[in-house]
């Protein structure tokens, strides 16, 4: 599929999902959608994903199947700057993915315009309507499951999924990846957006893509949410550990990072309490352990120091960790495979 | 406030609202409509809650403010036996109250003559649009918070929470009832249902209602849910504790249970490991303890049996414990108030 990234005045440091699907989606990215930026190039910027011109609009995007929005303003709404490239893409007859809290299916010239071009409009954080509790038995699949769970929100849970789960495909094994957020969603092109379900059903959601997709590979990858001791989050992280049944679990953790993101007057626990709290609370619905860690050295400059962190991270752990993005994978994956 | 309460051939064993409702809310009462018991009284199957006489239809019932519906199918879906009755209320210009998962402001017949006759629609289940995510402030009221923690679903939290509020107030406290589910917000007329609130505001939700009453009263008592090892409501369970900041907890469970309602293949956790998680995952967010224990005996036949029962509950929690409905609530709340 060829698509457009809508990354307006934000790439590539506030684009989060633009870079995620540069690197990660199987999509040809045709253009990226950068008013500001408009005459370079992505490579200009990242080096280590594919390549794509910068343009100042969608009208200056040659044929592509779909027009993605590639950042979420703080509060998820829809910013009127960008109605135009929605409006030009929808009456060139491409469809608009859109992980905002902002659902373009229910903006009257949006929902117009898509059913007179023929177009879809998927909004990816809007659950589907058939969910429902967890059975409890995600367990019974074939695949062995591997959950990332993390000592925070934003620590790179859902990158170190992704390269696991690439990392392990490169090995010869077959590794599948359960995305659980927006942006993991549209780099797969499918999934729950576990946080918007009903949180009755939170286990559900995650029990029912384990369920579709369990007997079709060997080892699932959960991108797993926020962290058990959030004070806003932790519901979602504790419904995805027990509706997945992980057999393991993989702790993910950014370097340096020693109070809650947003909440800084709550100190994240020491390392250690993380591994008990997360194995504690899932054993009595399916025992797991903390086999390995996966540790966010993006703030650390140089290579030397983020070894440092790395191996103290491990003995604080127990247990092997790696940074996946910036060295491999292959620590955490000789604990798996 | 004057009610009728909808029962239809299931009071009082699985009328499990409209018990609750004679037992605990602030309505008068005029009548249960049940078609299976017309011409008794509540009196004959229920001795200590209000009485009131049992109707076979809501055109049988005089002068009420109100029709509640008090009992949930499984499914949470309407039974059309029930239609003649609401539209009788309605057209008689009587509010109808429900905890449907069916909302009645969504069926069209309702929301015609609601508001021809000028009547509320109140879905208890349906969450208003102003949640959000939890701040981490629950903590700031003036009050002490007291939250009912569970070993498993329906082993009694509603109710012992309702008993200890009463409890407390006739020792002269200045206690409320922060109410979590449908039942208990049909017996409070205000709340929030965390069970159906977007995943991400489940602590929110809660947090929500401890800043509105908090300043207002010296305890506040929440409506615990479900279990944190719940294989399905764990997630709902987990906002709950974090997003209340409880300062004290009270463990409810049920006598000779053993193993988690409808999921009997997940046998429950010994008691002293609950006191654990509860405590350990709390911690981080805000540190509290298991001050005392509810134990729901309704099941043990004679007062001696359940006497040893409690006891041996004590003996497993190491902390007091008590049935609140069968005995008093005297042994828990020496430890609250």
């Amino acid at each position: 599929m060829n698509v457009a990234v809508l990354a307006h005045e934000k790439f590539p440091d506030r684009a989060k999902t633009a870079v995620g699907l540069l690197r990660y989606a199987d999509y040809e990215i045709e253009a990226v959608l950068d008013r500001d930026n408009a005459g370079k190039r992505v490579a200009d910027f990242v080096p280590d994903v594919q390549d794509a011109p910068i343009v100042a609009e969608m009208a200056d995007v040659s044929e592509v199947d779909a027009l993605v929005i590639g950042i979420a303003p703080i509060g998820g709404g829809f910013d009127e700057s960008w109605r135009s490239d929605v409006t030009n893409a929808l009456e060139r007859g491409c469809d608009v993915i859109s992980g905002l809290h902002y659902f373009l299916e229910e903006d009257e010239e949006f929902a117009e315009l898509a059913a007179a071009n023929d177009c879809e409009l998927w909004d990816v954080r809007k659950p589907h309507d058939d969910l429902t509790v967890a059975q409890g038995v995600a367990s019974e699949v074939d695949a062995e499951i591997i959950l990332t769970v993390g000592t925070d929100c934003s620590v790179g849970k859902m990158t170190a999924t992704l390269e696991l789960v690439e990392a392990a495909n490169e090995r010869g094994a077959d590794a599948a990846f359960i995305p659980t957020g927006q942006t993991g969603i549209m780099i797969s092109g499918w999934g729950n957006p576990i946080d918007r379900v009903v949180s009755d059903f939170t286990a559900g959601a995650v029990e029912e893509m384990i369920l579709e997709k369990g007997d079709d590979h060997d080892y699932l990858f959960v991108e797993g949410q926020g962290s058990i001791v959030h004070p806003a989050y932790s519901a979602v992280t504790c419904g995805i550990l027990h509706g997945s049944m992980a057999d393991k679990l993989v702790l993910c953790h950014e370097a340096t990072r020693e109070a809650v993101h947003g909440y800084e007057s709550f100190d994240l626990p020491p390392i250690p309490e993380y591994v008990s709290l997360y194995e504690d609370l899932a054993e009595p619905v399916h025992e797991t352990e903390v086999v390995a860690g996966a540790l966010n050295t993006m703030h650390v400059e140089s290579d030397e120091a983020a070894r440092r962190e790395v191996e103290q991270f491990e003995d604080e752990l127990g247990v092997a960790a790696t940074d996946p993005v910036r060295f491999d994978a292959d620590a955490v994956l000789e604990e798996i495979l």
